[in-house]
């Protein structure tokens, strides 16, 4: 684990979040960004070397609603960036932690990313994410 | 705020936590304290520029005792540095935000520390620290 690279916070709706979260750390929201694969829409903010992710849900059948339903809003999970995320995949796995998926899966920001299972962390839901070289450069 | 300073996690047992996130984060816990104010047992972990710092309660029913009891292990706070934490509390207040204490009061690692009500942020328990000048040296 080299850092946190952000933090996770379940919202209703980013359009009072947004305003809210900027009164609160006297910062400009950075960048929104969808994420088709989780079904959630993003907000970032910077504190630090590390983020804030306000998390909306797009579904009322997704993670986030189903989160926010069941324990309201608030925070979601903590995400350690990792210089390899296949090569912590396996050493957590042998540690005795469970994986929520067996291979990294794209999230937001340009990352890979795997969650760990809450009752294997003290009930903490744990994300893994290692930036992705750009495709593009 | 200047950076998030600690993420706190609420636990049953410091005794097992403490080498569940040694695991975890493949690193050692390098300090714990009592914290007489709060009735708490904490144990810090670094991770970047920012810190874990598990809580423990000592009675049954402490604050940390009653969340464990009602929403089960898991994230309980995080705590932003501030520059002078009586100006940011004036701050926060004047913004509309409620502050769980009116003078900053004594916390973990040598700080002077105000929480914010949830119901004002999000449903997040925000704590802003500000560190103590050493009055020893």
């Amino acid at each position: 684990m080299l850092k946190i690279e952000h933090i996770g916070i379940a919202v209703k709706e980013l359009a009072t979040s947004i305003p809210l979260f900027e009164k609160l750390l006297n910062s400009h929201c950075y960048k929104t960004e969808l994420v088709e694969s989780e079904q959630v829409n993003t907000a970032f903010f910077k504190q630090g070397d590390t983020k804030i992710e306000l998390l909306e849900s797009l579904t009322t059948d997704g993670v986030i609603s189903k989160y926010v339903d069941k324990k309201g809003e608030g925070l979601h999970h903590i995400a350690f960036e990792v210089a390899d995320i296949y090569t912590e995949m396996d050493r957590l796995k042998n540690e005795g932690f469970i994986l929520l998926n067996d291979t990294p899966k794209k999230g937001a920001d340009n990352k890979l990313v795997c969650f760990l299972h809450p009752k294997s962390t003290n009930g903490v839901l744990i994300e893994l994410c290692q930036e992705q070289p750009n495709l593009l450069s």
